[in-house]
């Protein structure tokens, strides 16, 4: 029965008496030990387990109760807890033990979350594939061959494979977005700046957001209530009548899979069914912005680790050391402009296509879900093709900054997941959410990669 | 009479009926047509006589009167007024005429301001003595061979030499405080952020903001109450009792001319004398600070200026080309790592010297005002010295975007003028203007260079 609720649903059965604290994280737990799915770096059973116990005491005695009470998640290792290693997929803070802990881990704590260990992740966040040089690669669920995407990438596993029923990921360019599309859940990249960034590794100040995913958008929802402080659930339910969605035209999509195309058109028909009004949108301008991402990026990066760039390069993984090394040769003029810009575009995008339409629909990568042996390059033009190639519909969301939404919308050939892309103006995560809601109950496309067998469909 | 009057005498004079707008306007404008300083680049009199007549008809007719009715004013030429050329100094943009009018300027307006024309400035606001490749150089007029200070130059020498009440400049590194000092006038550098930016010529970003130079303290609290629509007058006579004035150590200053250091032993006293607790503060880190303010500014002027090197670098001043040069071979990650230490090192003074005091009390230059003979240079590391000794004291403040205050503190043995800066936590520009204010009337250190004769003091 658990394995069937999201996160919503479970922490309603804990709520209501229906499954222990203790049930659901020992159910957790043995997932989380019993999978060759190598989503977790550290996993703390005595702790979760205790705090498990707590949390059913808790209820026992009529105490009030959050909105996770009881609730068993995971998160990204790179939130910083007191005390705890946090190793942010890297041999170079292997041992790092921040002395902060981070706000929204607080947040999660506060709202009875229980925490059961610490995920996968690309080294420092950097890479959409699931690739770690240090700690091996984590495999997607619905296929082992296949990436899980990144660099969230045990954030997506987990949550596809029901080990959480919620996780934290963090977003630069894609790293919620494209593990959730690859793997078949919800993925939110919040607005910039909507969640404190305070003690969690950082990537590019300029970019960086944490973000929520699980199973079901009023799953995201709930997290983003808590991560907040704002209500985000109370207009999940509400119709989409009223609301115009703006479908990117192909031609503005790229080199975009055949199969994706349809699965978008498809989406586009549900989403119509469901009473929005459903335009074409010219989106010409997306390439631009995600090239502008780029210069963007690499120089926050490289800043931040010169240090061991310069004393300890050989503690890298090649791949993250070689996309580093980008970063290290450009111009600070360049990067002014491109800040600079980044307001132009961005009032250029809500006076135009973000005037036209609530939401933009688009798919969240324009090829299927690769696998491991045809995504990995250690450096050169090789890589930097494949991973902008991934990105090359997440990037550019990034550099504006609004937010975006990520839900399967359908499946390839191969059975994989197909994922939707919808993004919103600034602080519009409650109505993605909504979106995503409606479309998700119409569709019925999540599904339980475990309980699936995939196939052609 | 009109002489002697400061800014806010003036407004008074002309509210009470004692003068007319038209009087205070032609002797503004017969007083600009006539002087050998080169302060201004341009001079509208038939249209700021028609403004002054219609201003004197209004108070006929008992209309209400804005805080500054009636009283000429003229502004360094980077304040956008739609439709007017606005030249910032250059030959580049010697006939730009802007579509926009600077926020600031309408902020003037609507108070009653006159505009009777437009002041000399550095090229493109980049440089401190006043010297201009294009325009000349603008004279002080306490003593023709000394340079007047930049960038905000004319209005420096025109507010010194009585011509108008009060002008705007701007301070992306000292180019209000350093022409205030060096002409024996009072300026302001606003906390960064304080006055919008809006169609003002830009130099860099992360340190632009415009400020208001007049012959008083309490005049410039009247303009900014006008520029910020917030009340800044209100204080203006509280004594200083309670307040904690830090003296900055001689170590700590640098190689700082012995006069400069006896003056400001002098105002130390002067405000222990008005009530001021005064204690001795350090501030090692002041000369980090300027160096980092160098390297946030250069690359964000160079990108500013970009095409303008590529495709006409004839057209700027060698030494302004020189300048800029500088900021095309920063790498990326260098600046990154300069804007981020940026809110670490305000994060410290602020824990550390404005914990200690509510005001910080130094030198507003190291050096006496240099004559122009032995401060001009065009390139190389003669102009570098030369530029970064000018604006030691200073950079750093615009680097932690702190206010400051620029006001006489006593006379070098040529009889010009030494100017003591003032220096308090973000927003606290009324409390500078209060200590201002206080020590103004208590020294009596504001003189008219064309009533005194300059003489060993």
């Amino acid at each position: 029965m658990i394995d069937n609720l999201d996160l919503v649903g479970l922490a309603e059965a804990i709520a209501a008496g229906d499954i222990s604290a203790e049930q659901a994280t020992a159910a957790a737990l043995s997932r989380a030990q019993n999978n060759h799915l190598n989503a977790f770096v550290r996993i703390q059973p005595e702790a979760a387990m205790e705090a498990a116990r707590a949390a059913d005491q808790h209820r026992a005695a009529g105490q009030p109760l959050g909105p996770l009470h009881g609730v068993p998640l995971a998160h990204k290792d790179m939130f910083y807890r007191a005390g705890q290693i946090t190793g942010c997929g890297s041999k170079i803070r292997q041992d790092f033990r921040p002395d902060q802990t981070c706000t929204l881990l607080s947040a999660l704590d506060a709202a009875g979350a229980i925490e059961i260990g610490q995920l996968h992740m690309a080294e420092f966040a950097m890479g959409p594939t699931g690739h770690n040089a240090h700690l091996g690669r984590c495999q997607n669920p619905w296929l082992p061959d296949a990436i899980s995407g990144g660099s969230s990438s045990g954030s997506g596993t987990s949550v596809a494979a029901r080990i959480v029923a919620g996780a934290l990921g963090s977003d630069t360019g894609g790293s919620v977005r494209l593990p959730a599309s690859f793997c078949g859940v919800v993925g939110l990249k919040p607005t910039h700046g909507r969640l404190t960034p305070a003690a969690m590794m950082p990537l590019s100040e300029s970019l960086d957001t944490a973000g929520p995913l699980a199973t079901s958008s009023r799953s995201v929802a709930r997290l983003m209530s808590v991560l907040t402080g704002e209500p985000m659930e109370s207009g999940l339910n509400l119709p989409l009548t009223g609301l115009t969605i703006g479908v990117v035209v192909e031609q503005d999509l790229g080199d975009c899979a055949t199969e994706t195309l349809t699965a978008l058109d498809e989406a586009a028909a549900a989403l119509r069914d469901l009473g929005a009004t459903i335009i074409a949108l010219r989106l010409p301008a997306l390439d631009h912005y995600a090239a502008m991402a780029g210069l963007v990026w690499a120089p926050e990066a490289a800043a931040l680790h010169l240090d061991h760039l310069r004393h300890r390069p050989q503690d890298f993984g090649p791949q993250v050391r070689n996309r580093l090394l980008h970063g290290l040769s450009m111009a600070a003029t360049t990067y002014v402009q491109a800040r600079r810009l980044r307001a132009a575009d961005l009032a250029e995008v809500m006076a135009g296509p973000l005037a036209q339409c609530d939401v933009i629909a688009l798919p969240v990568c324009r090829i299927l879900t690769p696998l491991a042996q045809h995504a990995d390059a250690d450096g050169g033009p090789e890589m930097d093709q494949i991973i902008g190639g991934l990105s090359a519909l997440t990037r550019g969301f990034s550099y504006l900054g609004l937010p975006a939404l990520s839900t399967p919308m359908g499946y390839d050939p191969r059975g994989l997941p197909i994922g939707l892309q919808l993004v919103g103006r600034p602080r519009a995560e409650a109505l993605l959410c909504r979106v995503g809601h409606a479309f998700e109950r119409a569709t019925c496309l999540i599904r339980n990669p475990l309980l699936t067998t995939a196939q052609p469909s």
